[in-house]
């Protein structure tokens, strides 16, 4: 069950399952649920702490690093999702709904290969 | 088109389009895009920077708070559906993967109500 | 010699001596060091992850706990004084005139007991 | 009074300083205090969020550019002086202690130009 076959929901209803389990949800107020985020976040950043940005592309290839980078992204995801599961918020709608605001505040003929 | 009937897939190509648009893919690296993530993991923390345990049901009951929290939400979304996309790697594989490995680690009987 | 007796340019010197020593100056970018900050800043936050406001002071009471704080609270003041060192800012200005800004903007009788 | 000619003490005592004015000690719990030195380093990291490495140098020229980076440096480095005084940690013997320690994790002759 890849990207193409999965729906949000369902990858909401797996992270709300594993909490469930370990009756978890009292640990999951919004407050500890962003600390969480922003911490496994600090943990994918550190695979690319010391790197040049010409170095990049070399330090993804190896198999090993990339299965790494990918459990942090889960991480940052799990957390993501538990906190839209605890405050219900839509995922789907606020992702479409912010990108309508930015692609005003960016139009894409002004900003074509610049960001500011 | 909620969450339950989007796929990641689809929400991945809403972001890649966006970025395409703009021409912006010179600078969705791996590590702009982890220290993006964090930066805006960090805008969501401060929504609760300053509130005991006691005063977050509260503090997110009103329809605006919720609206911005939401809106920081879909930013932290929106740079982790780009990090995705930049180095290829599949969220829902992931997440399952993570959840399998992380069930392993913390048993549901050992770890019900006990985060350590 | 403690923080009664010891200058900031002492701590500056410190670090920068151990930095020299290894030849690091090349990876201590701005940028670099921010993220690194960052970093520090979130294994510094997961002593807390989980905790409520109420169970703050018996978690910080034990030796070893705050032990861990201690070392965490360095990391993040070895990479300040570094980023401090790189681009060559007077901290003790900066803080000194940070907060005559922040007393302009948070008057004590208004602010009193209220953050916002 | 610039940092050769201030002690850690000092800085510590004019952050307190603040705080006690505005009754703040309440607020400055560790978990809010670890979050608030994140949440400043996220946006010190904003400084540099799009840029290559080589491209830093030129941005961090400007007084302008130089000023705000300050300001957002003094922020982290308030909060990390406000929780070293919650706790009571003495950042000299910290930050020495610490060194000591990398020091013998890091030897300068092995890791002389590499960080791993």
């Amino acid at each position: 069950m890849d990207d193409q076959h999965t729906t949000v929901a369902q990858l909401r209803q797996a992270v709300a399952g594993f909490i469930h389990q370990r009756r978890w949800q009292q640990f999951h107020d919004p407050k500890n649920l962003a600390m969480s985020i922003a911490i496994e976040a600090a943990e994918l950043m550190e695979h690319f702490q010391w790197l040049r940005s010409d170095q990049l592309a070399a330090a993804t290839r190896s198999p090993r690093a990339l299965r790494q980078i990918r459990d942090e992204l889960a991480d940052v995801m799990c957390f993501l999702l538990s906190f839209a599961n605890t405050l219900e918020i839509d995922l789907s709608s606020a992702v479409r709904h912010k990108l309508v605001k930015n692609a005003r505040k960016y139009p894409a003929r002004k900003y074509r290969g610049r960001f500011q």
